[in-house]
């Protein structure tokens, strides 16, 4: 008999199917067994009240973890319409797992992350990774049908793209240190002039002495760029793009969602609202009125934007922001040269920054005297000052981290859950 | 007026549309003025052949690759139906381009390596990056249909996969060396037992001192990996992915395999075809008959593989190689020990092998026998001897070389025209 997928059970009520996977879990009252096994594509319960005696003895023997092939016929659970069993009419044990270590009781998050090829199975870590191949195909798909064109940024690059102290270094040949990269944003800025809607999506890097939960060493970053695009129209697509998102997560993983006992009341509202838009200004004020401490020339701490994430209950964009504390390749604001043109989108629910983009200073003697204020070497950056002197052209673009939407639309409070083998301060293993 | 992309040219028939680009080409014959552009999602000619003394003059001032808008009235080629031009009724120069420095004239290698930023924007390159942008996308898109789990391995490794000798290494704060990953395939394989079905695609890197036209340090690979599977499964998996993908790009890059002049009858055929099985020593024999020095203990040459591909003209999975010369991991075949049930797909026209594969070695003990000959450490392997302690299951998975693909589709000889940003043993710039 060929193995059926647990997610095409409803198809085959009333038929005797096979399933292959692993026992999630056993318990037994009287006479009757119940054995739920998983086989990747979902979960399901058989149920056994029989007494073929090598059926009893295979049930008795089956640890849990073990691969096992499952036979039984479907039924749909008398009292959970949408819900089914499986009659079990013969079980097999592929391959015993003996004293498999992650158990139902309370595991510390060392051991947790020590063993993360075990703890990949278990239900809430499968939860979390299938919404995250959801964000990941959604955001392709979306990029795909907005005509965009994937232009993969290099990982080994030869300078710094922001900041030069959190940087992992390599010995390249004989050409000295390369860089891992940090943001492939001013690569696919050069491929704008031949695609005009360019993405990337792929991992970068920070070398950051930080342990809290919502950083990752290594991580996964969207970006996109846009020739003829401005600010406002950069947020109008980062909006749409994030919407699409959330409705396709919430539309395709409503088990998952509920696993992670996901409360979806915000997300459902967002999709069918329009996102707040505040100068930062204006945001320092407010939150200043609220106890802040936040001055005019500061960045928004993690409390700000939770303040300010409980006030709205929706993504709101902060945008013109003060020069100083952004960085250089960002436009300058015509009607006020002391902000910059770029916008952080903060989420709801105290998941904090999740995209930021800016339109970019398209103008080759304006970039030239920020860069020399800065003291950007031309020998490093004179190709990306080359996009300003041959056919420039407005444009935006913005980045997301794919960790950090992963974390907020599941509800994940440690942002290391959200990657299937997390690299952190202290853990570079398995 | 709004503008239009020129993908969607054939839409506006009779209609005045501005179209906002690059100026690709410019030529005048007598009175009558012919402008090139290209806005990244197609290539549009305008004609002028009236008299309005500005646009004449700014005909006559606008250089190749500036960034213009251009107003007209669309017409269909009267002696070439499905082309279109633009009657030009207006022209204004964004940006004006000074001496672009990639001109008609050959460049070379080097020259156009060092302005790859700028070279992008060449016809060639720009039908070369929306093939692979098509391959990225069409693989994607199959596994997610074939309900694949996407799982990204991590690029910072605690240790080497595959061999020692090519590995770039970090420091990792205090945990001592960490290594850029050459292959994520033994840590997908971790997560079948959460999700079946699983695939990575990211960047990887080999530290080789090798400066080939198939050679990079930094390039793409596909990953994937199914519970459940054998040897066979696994070869026709590979088989209808491959065919997935070449269907994809025949059907949606006419344009770009035109400008590339690709000849795609061999590619039209495969995709009504199977493809070739045949064992290592089979091929063996067959190429000594040829007049090859290839023993039953060698792997091919690419002269070997360019030999198997004419003799087929297709794609031929060369399948049980002998042991020394494969991966520890790969499954002896239960018919005799000394060789492997891993493939090799060398695809015709000279290309040789872009996908290689095999069935895994399932069983805990004979692993752990052969780690201890390999001499592979337990305390970095431990982990992966774990999958096959709790619950192990007959599995098997594939990998493609995301270049090689594009290669071959796009029948570009040079491997490094194939990523944006070639990373190569003597180029780390731009």
């Amino acid at each position: 008999m060929e193995r059926m997928l647990i997610k095409d059970v409803s198809k085959n009520v009333g038929k005797e199917v096979t399933f292959c996977g692993w026992l999630n879990n056993k318990r037994s009252s009287g006479k009757v067994h119940f054995l739920e096994i998983r086989d990747g594509t979902g979960y399901i319960q058989s149920v056994y009240a029989d007494a073929d005696t090598k059926i009893l003895d295979t049930i008795g023997l089956v640890a849990h973890e073990s691969s096992v092939s499952m036979k039984g016929i479907v039924n749909e659970h008398p009292r959970k319409p949408g819900t089914y069993e499986l009659q079990l009419t013969g079980i097999e044990i592929i391959s015993q797992a003996i004293d498999f270590p992650i158990s139902k009781k309370e595991h510390g998050p060392e051991f947790l992350l020590a063993n993360r090829h075990l703890w990949l199975r278990s239900k809430k870590q499968w939860a979390i990774m299938r919404i995250r191949n959801k964000v990941i195909y959604s955001s392709m798909d979306f990029f795909h049908k907005e005509n965009f064109i994937k232009i993969d940024a290099p990982i080994i690059t030869p300078v710094a793209c922001e900041g030069t102290t959190t940087l992992f270094d390599i010995d390249y040949f004989d050409l000295g240190k390369g860089y891992l990269s940090q943001s492939g944003q001013l690569y696919i800025e050069a491929a704008i002039f031949a695609h005009n809607r360019v993405y990337d999506f792929g991992p970068v890097f920070r070398a950051e002495k930080s342990n809290t939960r919502k950083h990752l060493i290594e991580f996964w970053m969207l970006d996109a760029e846009m020739a003829y695009c401005d600010h406002e129209q950069n947020m109008s697509m980062q909006e749409k793009f994030m919407k699409h998102v959330i409705k396709d997560v919430l539309e395709s993983c409503k088990e998952e969602l509920e696993i992670l006992q996901r409360d979806t009341t915000i997300l459902e509202k967002i999709i069918h609202s329009s996102f707040e838009r505040m100068t930062h200004a204006d945001v320092v004020k407010f939150l200043r009125s609220k106890g802040s401490a936040i001055t005019d020339q500061d960045d928004l701490g993690a409390q700000d934007e939770t303040i300010l994430g409980n006030e709205f209950n929706k993504p709101i964009f902060i945008e013109k922001w003060p020069k100083q504390i952004k960085a250089f390749y960002m436009k300058r604001d015509p009607n006020n040269p002391n902000v910059v043109l770029g916008d952080d989108l903060i989420v709801p629910e105290g998941y904090g920054e999740i995209f930021g983009g800016s339109q970019r200073e398209d103008n080759y003697d304006v970039l030239l005297d920020i860069m020399k204020e800065e003291k950007l070497s031309l020998d490093d950056f004179g190709w990306y000052l080359d996009l300003r002197k041959y056919g420039s052209v407005p444009h935006s673009g913005f980045g997301m981290g794919l960790e950090r939407m992963v974390s907020w639309l599941s509800g994940t409070q440690h942002i290391r859950e959200t990657i299937p083998f997390p690299r952190l301060l202290n853990r570079i293993r398995p």
